[in-house]
């Protein structure tokens, strides 16, 4: 249980794959390279592996810090190290980028060999089966035959729960957090109005934004906006923002004084007041709130590319491994062979608990192993990458099981 | 109970004003204009007249048809008219378009008195509370003292509770469905997204879009999917669309082939085929939910005013009569006079019951007459415009009480 005071240092890698690759859609991709970390050690008969897989603007600096970057930490740091719930100490955890995406592995921003021009919009359509064809092609070059475990949350989620359909014999345990077997019309719903505001920004030119030396920024802003209010519940919101008015600095409130004629505002506005009167604007930040979506989606424009965007939200759309059995995810689950833990956390509205239930109740129907804990957490589907000690429990007690049966030799 | 077999005409009107409106921001309205429409006859004692408050893109359009257009039932022609839960034979019904909406009453395209230029974002902030005051005076000129009721949903119904604030003396009912005392940080989030895709929409030209001869249809759009996906249930949402995929049209099917090199699309397209094989596009629709959204989207932009609707989402954000009394809704009731009947929905997440009974709480504490009714709809805030059987028997119970009272002579 003891945390290393010495942060973990993490140092990204890259593999390059000379072997065409054939998607679900039936494009291929004629080359690629994956962008990987790796932490901890692979031991002697390489049964000790774990894959941690990403959602959509996360990347495969999973843990630790880069060398002088002390703020570096990887997402998932609090849950993966030394003495962490995933301990590096007995797990050799692989993070891996997916392809499409925009951190290091070859995604729509890169040179498409075939035509000598950027991909943008013509990188294909790549899906969650892919991504683990992928991610499998990585482990055989890693010399990894079967991982210890598979992790992912929300969409990484959906990457755990394929490994055990596409692998089975290649995954022991699967580890499913805030995700869902498939999305609802609601989820892909704000997808779409992602997609379209990212689409209509005249600044997108159909996905070649690259030549013309532009960014579809505000059609990332808004996109990231709409994200983020389904990250977070309702009532975590009210408690982080409520209805509080930005305390607004001098310069801000110059810029936001009501229109000519109308009543001055009133009690210290360069103090920052939340309790002051409304600047009666329509464009202009009046609620914390606004501030805060804006801060977002500004910062996401800024480094995230509007294609994988795209891509992302698609992969999740088109996940649905029911799908080739009329809806019935009890027969789609008969090819698993791993043990599963799932995880659910109660105010997430995006993968609700109901989500996680469905695949518990459809792998019960299959006597597979599996161990469900719904945790009652305010953060909404946020909750999955904050600490909560009932989950990081949870997720350690599960990781020191899978220890213990590798100790016991029991993987063999 | 008998509905008459005659659709009920109804003839659109305005009313000029020529003082000028002094506004809740300190700003003014030199005159203006209100459109409005009445049903019904005022009795001999003016005592059986309602007013019916719109909500977003609503109009002064209530109930009826206009001569010679066969489908143009009024916005709540299923709640009013001859027979109908609220009673025409009975009541004077009264539905105005409020200020700053572009329906016929003055708003941001009309001609700015002071300058001779459109109004466009100048038009002043209005609030609930100006738009109270202005039916207050169209109701003076129609020689109205008192309303038998005021009746409105969600920001409909915001201005029903604000008569009761405002003019506690002349209303004897208020009918407050699917709505809010204020709305909450998630609610003003996803106004301020639409807000943000209208603003930043390049066609916007600050708000001065008229004269360029454009009209910000890519921001109004986003505007109105993200709206839509908060009007419906997630429940009624998987029931209408589900993941079913849009059958395409030849034609669509065409545009959407995939790549060169992929696997062409399989199973009858022509045909429309909701099994077919997914066309593995991020741009082109997929499944029928975004084919719903971005209809609704595109019809949408092509009425509504852009300006109206950041003046209309902001006075949603700024309604908040607790406000003033440090946030103690009973305090802000206590000036309250009226007997209410509040009507919320179960799936109704975005005003949802919760809010309705902080209300009804907060009139107990203030020993009102309020009856409160949770119908248990699958429709989400939308339910408030639909037919549901217990809705409209609640309703039309309670307006018979009304009229009842008015009988008996309980109104002088």
């Amino acid at each position: 249980m003891t945390v290393n005071a010495q942060p973990m240092m993490a140092t990204p890698q890259t593999m390059h794959f000379a072997a065409a690759l054939q998607l679900q859609s039936g494009s291929q991709v004629r080359d690629y390279t994956l962008a990987y970390e790796t932490y901890g050690t692979l031991n002697a008969d390489r049964s000790n592996a774990v894959l941690v897989c990403h959602a959509l603007n996360a990347s495969h600096h999973v843990a630790g810090i880069y060398e002088g970057q002390d703020k570096s930490e990887g997402w998932w740091d609090n849950m993966i190290g030394p003495g962490k719930p995933v301990d590096t100490d007995h797990f050799f955890v692989i993070g891996v980028n997916n392809l499409g995406s925009c951190f290091g592995s070859t995604g729509p921003m890169h040179t498409n060999p075939d035509t000598g021009l950027v991909y943008g919009a013509d990188f294909p359509v790549v899906t969650v089966e892919d991504w683990v064809n992928t991610q499998a092609l990585l482990l055989d070059r890693l010399g990894i035959s079967q991982l210890a475990a598979v992790l992912g949350g929300s969409l990484g989620g959906m990457q755990a729960l394929s490994w055990t359909l596409q692998y089975p014999d290649r995954v022991r345990h699967a580890v499913v957090v805030a995700s869902a077997p498939n999305l609802t019309a609601e989820n892909i719903a704000f997808n779409e109005v992602a997609r379209r505001a990212i689409v209509t920004d005249p600044d997108f030119h159909g996905g070649h934004f690259y030549q013309h030396g532009v960014v579809p920024q505000r059609g990332l802003r808004i996109a990231r906006m709409v994200g983020h209010i389904t990250y977070l519940s309702d009532d975590v919101m009210n408690e982080k923002f409520g209805r509080r008015l930005r305390a607004p600095t001098l310069s801000a409130a110059r810029d936001s004084l009501p229109p000519e004629g109308a009543r001055p505002p009133q009690g210290g506005l360069a103090a920052g007041d939340a309790t002051r009167d409304y600047l009666y604007t329509t464009q202009d930040v009046e609620f914390q709130i606004e501030s805060y979506l804006r801060y977002q989606g500004d910062k996401f424009s800024e480094y995230f590319d509007a294609n994988t965007y795209l891509l992302i939200t698609r992969a999740l759309d088109y996940f649905d491994p029911a799908r080739t059995y009329g809806g019935d995810l009890s027969a789609a689950f008969a090819r698993t062979a791993a043990k599963f833990l799932l995880v659910s956390f109660t105010t997430d509205w995006r993968f609700s608990p109901s989500r996680s239930r469905e695949m518990v109740q459809a792998l019960l129907n299959n006597q597979r192993d599996v161990s469900y804990a719904e945790i009652d957490a305010p953060h909404g589907h946020d909750a999955f990458l904050l600490d909560d000690a009932r989950y990081m429990g949870v997720m350690r007690s599960y990781f020191a099981r899978i220890h213990d049966e590798l100790a016991a030799g029991v993987a063999a």
